[in-house]
C-alpha cells in the first residue's frame, strides 16, 4: 500500500474553537526504533475535552492533532523498532497502541524509575503538529509512533475499541492500583466518577477482591453500567448533597468511612469530599485532578485521619500491559462494550466532542479506518 | 511518702481566658494497671498553646488540666501493672512518661493495627478534670496513669527535660519518620517550621543519613539550632516570599524540588507551599495540620507530581521507644538542650503560656518537683 | 447451667502413643478479662498430627489437651472482658474462637507490631493442663479463654464448623496474603499443597483476581475441591516428578515461573522446590515450615532471581477477623464445607488422628456439644 | 589520538588456568548509541576470582576479558549517545563507568521494572571477546560501552580509584540498601563479611543512621578498616565458632539478633549462619551468594521467625548513581581508600589474581593508563 503525501486529521487551533479536518504531513522519514501506522479507531476521552477548552494544567503547544487513545495498524517501521515494549515481535499489518515517550536517560526514568514523569517526555495531543513527525495526535488516518514511545502489540481477540480505551483509560486505572498497592479481601472501595475511568475503576476493584465497591457518580445510565460491571452499590450525585453521600458511605462502612477512596472526577470539589468519605488511617488515590482548578480543604483532616493521599499519573508502559491482560482476562464476563456509547466518524469530530462535553457519551470512538 | 487529697494544677477553664491554678481530687482508689505519679516535669507543647486559645479541630472537654510531656516518678501501681509497655520492670520511684490510651480491642487498634487511631482513644489534657481519675494533664504535681496508656522508663542517664521533650515532640517526629519510610543517602529533605518539632525533624533526617536538609523557618535564633542539629541550610520565612523559598529549594535540588518534605508549623498555608516545594514523584509527610483552618490547593499538583502525602498523627506507643533510644544514643553530640528556652514554677504558668504563644519561647519546662 | 468440675479432654502425655480422654480440672475462678466456654466443635490441623507425633520445632510441654482451632459458647465472664478484639459486644451463650495470647507490652508486641511473635505468648495446645487454667487444648468439653488471647464473636450466620477452620486454617492464610502484599491481576499464583491451608489459599487467591490459580498437591479428591475452590489448573504430585511440576509451571507463566508461590505443606523438600517455581524477582511466601526437619537449597536462586522470600507465622488477632469476614462474604459461592471430610465424637479421637495422620482426612471435626 | 586496532587485554581461555594478555581487536564501528573508551583503571572483585576458578552459577562463555569494575575515558561516540543514563551531557575526553545492558522492552525491565533481570542483558566480562564488540571486559586497554549499558559520568573530584570500586562494588551495597528499605534509628545491623561489599555496607548502614552495626569477617586488618568505616563492633569469624559468633549478636541485642542481617560473603554456610543471627521479625539482605554451591538450612526458622528475605542481585542503574554520590558525599571522612590494598600493571594480573584468590587484597587495582 502506498503511503501518501498527507493524512486527514482533526486539528486544534484555537482553545474552544471548532475544530478544523486538515491535511497534515506524513514524515518521509521514519527514525530508527519509530513506527508508522494507519490509526484504525480512537476513543474519545474527557481530557481531550479538556485540552480543546483550554481548561488543563499542562501546557499545549496549539495547533495539535486532538486524540490521543489511539489503535493503529503497522505500515512501515524505521531501523530496528520490530518488538514492542514487552518483547513481542511486531510485523507489519499488527494491530499497536501507543502512548507518551520516556527518554529512560533522566533523573526521573533512571533513578526514580517513574518514567511517567520524565522530564523530557513527549505526550500526544501536546506537541505542535507543526514540528516533526507532525502526526502526534490519535485522531488522524496516520500516526507515527516515537522511538522513545511505549507500544504494545493488541492480541488479536481484543477489538480495535476495547484497545483503544485499555490505552489511556484503563491504563490509567491499572496504574492508580499499583499505586494503590493492596486491595484487601475486607476493603471497602469508594470510586469517585462513573465516568470511564471511574466505571472501569468498579470493575478493576470487584475483580480484585474489595468486600465492597461503591461507586459514586451520575446520571442513571452510567451507574447501571457500574453496577453491571460489579459495583454492589452505587450512590447518585443527582439531588444528593455531599452530606448525603457522606452519610451513605458512613452508613456502608460500619460509621467509619471507606477503606479507599479513588478520584477521578476531575472536579477539585471532588478532592475535598473525598478526604471526608475515607476513613481514618485510610488510602486515596487521585487521578483525575488534571485542571487548573482550585479547592479550599481542612489540611487536619490528613493528620487527624493519618491518612495516605496517593497521586497516579497516566500510567507506565507496564500499566499498558496489564490493562491490555485485563481486558483479555476478563472481556467474556465484564461487559466493557457497554461503555462504548457511540461510534462517529472523523468528519464528525465536532458533534462527537460536543456530545462529549455534555456528558451525553461515556466512551464514544472515533473509527477512522476499517480493516 | 503520704499522698495527699488533691494536686495542685494549672487549670483551663475557658478558652483564652487565664490559666488558673486549682486542687484536682487525686483519686483515693488506683485502678488495675493504673499508675499514681508525682511529676516532676512537664514541658510545653504547641499544642498547649492552640488548646488554651479553643483553635484545635478535637474536641476539648473543658475544664481540663493543661500539658501532655510529662513525666513523673512513680508513687503507687495499681494492681499488675509493673512492667511498662515494653517489658522494662517498673518500681517505685521509677521515673516514667506516658501518653494518651489505646483500647486494644477495636477496630483501628486490632485490625488497622494503628492504635493511634483508636476509637475509644482518651487523650490527656482533653479529658475533663471532674471525671475520674480527674489527674489527666501534666501541669500538675500528681499524674494518673490510665491502664490502657502506652508508658516507658525513663533510662536514668536520660534526664526528666530531655525525656519530657521525648514524650511527645520527639515521638511525633519518630512516628512521622514511620509514615515516611526509608530516607535515602541521596535525598535532599526539607522541613517546614523550626519549632520543637521542626528542629528534632531535623536531627533525625541528618542522623538518618539524609543528603542535605534544608530546614524552613524562623527566627534567627531558631535556626541556628537547626544549624546545630545537623542543617545543611537553613531559610529564613522573615522578608523572603514563598516564590522566594521555592526558588531556594529548587536551587538546592537542580531544579527539581526535595525529595521529601516535612511539614511540623501549624499553619495551614504551609500545607499548599509544600505541594510546590516537593519534586515529582516525592513524599511530604503532614505533622503540623491540628488547628480547624483551611486552605486553598491545586489538587492537580498532586496528579500532575504524582504525589505520596502522609498523614502521621501523634505517635504509637513504639514512638516512644524509638524517642528515648534516640535521645539516649545521641545526647552526647546533638545539643537538644539548646531547644529548652527556660524553667517555669507551676505557678507562673501563664507567663509561660504567654510568651509561647507570643513564639518567645521553643520548648520551656514546667518545674513542678525536683529530686 | 451449673458448671461441672471437671472437663473431658483428649489428652496427649507421651509423643506417638495412643491419646487418652481424661477429666481435666475446670478453673474456680476466672480470671478479669478471661472467659470460660462449653465448646461445641474443634477441628483437627496438620499440626495437630504433629505436635502429637513429637515433630514440631516449637517446645511442647507434656501432658496437653490436643486441639486448637475450637468453637465455644460462653458460658462465664470475668470481670471486664464483655467485648471480643473487634469491639464488638460478647454475651452469655454468644459462640466466638479464640487463640494464642500476645502480652501487648514486650518488644514484639509494641516496638515491632508483630504480636504473632510475641515473647510472652501462650499457645493452646502447647501448654501444660497441669498448670492454670488447664483447659489449653480444642478437644474439651470446656475451654478458657485467657485475658490476654484474641477472641472474636462467630457471626450468626457462620457454622461452628466454618467457623473452627476460619480460626487457625483460613486465619494463617489471610495472615500469609497480609504478608504477601497485593496481588496483582496479572499475577500467577502456584500454590504448593492441597490441605486445608492450600485449598483455602486457592480460594483466596482467586477471589483476590489472581490470573491464574496453580495448585500442586494431592490425592486428585483434593485437587478437585482445590478446582470448585477456583484453581485454574492443579497439578498432582502423584507419578510427577519435580521437573515435570517446574516444567507444567513454567510452560503455564511463558516459561518465567510463577508470580507468587506460597508454600502450605510443611515437608521441607518443598522449599527447596519452590525456588525454582518461582519467576525472577518474584515473592515466596512460606508458611508450612513448622516441623524440625532441614533441607538442602542453592542460596544462589535467591541473589540471581532476587527473590523475596517472606514467612508467616500463625495469623494476628486481625487475621481472624479477615477470615470470618471471608467465609461471610464467600460462603454462598465457594463450597467450603467440601472441606469438611468427616465428624467424629470426642471419645473416637483416635481414629480421626490416625486417618489425619494417614491423609485419609482433609478438614474433620470433633463434634463435642450440640447446641 | 588515532584508535590502535587492537587493545591489550586479560583472558580467560580455560577456567583455573593462567591469563593471557591477548590483542583484542577493537570494533571499526561504533553503533548508535554507544561509546568507545580508553580504560584507565579496573579494580578487581572476587567475582572475578569466582569467574577465572568457574565457580559461578551463571553461565560463561569462554573466552572472555576478565573484569568489570572499569573506567574509562571516551575516546569516541556511535550517534546519539552523548548522555549518560541520568541525562549528563558527555564530550569526548569525558571519564565514565559502565556496566551489563538491559534492553528497555522485555517483561522484566518494562513491567517488573527490574532492569537487573532483564532477559536479554549481556553482562561485561560473560560474553565471548570473538563475538562483536570483543571488547567485553575491564582490564584491557580499551572498551566498549554497548547502546543499551547504562554509563554515567564520574564527577571531576572522584578520582578513577573509588570509581571503580562504585561501578561494582558500592553499586551492589546501594542496591542492597534499596532493596532492604528503611534502616530505622533503633535498628542493629549485622553485616557479613569483610570484603569490600561488607566494608562498604558497613560504611552505608552506619551512614544511614543504625544503631548500631557489627561487621563479622576477617583478618584483622579488614576489621579494623569496618571499625574505621563505622562499625560499632567487629567479630571475627578466625577462631570463633558460628556458636560463639551467634552468642555475640545475641548479648549486643537484648537476646533477640540483629533487626537486619546483610549476607556479602559468598559462602553458602553464611546463609545458615544468617538464618540465626536475626531476630524474630526482622530482615535479611542476601547478596554475595553467586556460586554454584548449596547449603542446609532449617526452613522452620523463615516461619518461626516471620523473616524476609531479600535477594538482591547486582546493582540497577540508579545503584550507580546513588553509589557515585555517596562516594562524592562522603569522601572527605570516611577512608574509602584504606580499601584499596594495590595497584598492578595489566601484565601483572595473575599475581593480583592469585593473592586476590588466597585474600591477600581487598580491592586492589589494575591501573591501564593514567591520565
Amino acid at each position: 500500500m502506498a503511503i501518501p503525501d498527507s493524512s486527514r486529521a482533526a486539528v486544534v487551533r484555537e482553545f474552544g474553537a471548532p475544530i478544523g479536518i486538515e491535511e497534515v504531513p506524513i514524515p518521509r522519514e521514519i527514525e530508527p526504533g519509530a513506527i508508522l501506522t494507519r490509526i484504525e479507531t480512537c476513543s474519545i476521552c474527557g481530557t481531550d475535552v479538556h485540552l480543546w477548552q483550554g481548561s488543563l494544567a499542562t501546557k499545549v503547544e496549539l495547533p495539535v492533532i486532538l486524540g490521543h487513545e489511539m489503535v493503529g495498524r503497522i505500515v512501515a517501521f524505521g531501523a530496528g523498532s520490530q518488538r514492542d515494549s514487552f518483547g513481542n515481535a511486531l510485523r507489519t499489518g499488527d494491530r499497536i497502541t501507543w502512548s507518551h515517550t520516556s527518554c529512560g536517560s533522566c533523573y526521573f526514568c533512571t533513578v526514580a524509575q517513574e518514567p511517567t514523569l520524565c522530564q523530557y517526555t513527549r505526550r500526544y495531543m501536546y506537541d505542535s503538529l507543526e514540528r516533526f513527525p507532525y502526526l502526534m495526535g490519535g485522531f488522524s488516518e496516520y500516526g507515527y509512533v516515537l522511538p522513545e514511545a511505549g507500544r504494545i502489540r493488541v492480541p488479536d481477540d481484543v477489538s480495535n475499541e476495547l484497545a483503544s480505551l485499555s490505552s489511556c483509560a484503563l491504563r490509567s486505572v491499572m496504574n492508580a492500583f499499583d499505586v494503590l498497592g493492596a486491595v484487601g479481601a475486607s476493603d471497602v472501595v469508594a470510586i469517585q466518577g462513573a465516568g470511564p475511568l471511574g466505571l472501569l475503576a468498579t470493575a478493576v476493584a470487584k475483580t480484585l477482591g474489595a468486600r465492597r465497591v461503591l461507586t459514586i457518580g451520575a446520571p442513571d445510565e452510567r451507574l447501571a453500567i457500574a453496577s453491571a460491571f460489579g459495583a454492589d452499590e452505587t450512590i447518585s450525585i443527582e439531588g444528593r448533597s455531599a452530606e448525603e453521600r457522606l452519610e451513605h458511605v458512613r452508613s456502608a462502612t460500619n460509621g467509619r468511612g471507606a477503606d479507599i477512596v479513588m478520584e477521578f472526577t476531575g472536579h477539585p470539589q471532588a478532592f475535598s469530599e473525598g478526604l471526608e468519605l475515607i476513613r481514618r488511617g485510610g488510602r486515596y488515590v487521585v487521578v483525575g485532578q488534571l485542571g487548573s482548578g482550585t479547592v479550599t480543604i481542612k489540611p487536619s483532616l490528613i493528620v487527624s485521619k493519618q491518612l495516605r493521599i496517593l497521586g497516579s499519573l497516566s500510567g507506565r508502559a507496564k500499566a499498558y500491559w496489564k490493562a491490555l491482560d485485563f481486558i483479555a482476562a476478563h472481556k467474556s464476563h465484564i461487559p466493557f462494550e457497554r461503555m462504548i456509547s457511540n461510534r462517529y466518524a472523523l468528519d464528525t469530530v465536532n458533534t462527537a466532542m460536543e456530545r462529549m462535553r455534555n456528558f451525553a457519551e461515556i466512551k464514544p470512538m472515533i473509527v477512522i479506518a476499517s480493516h
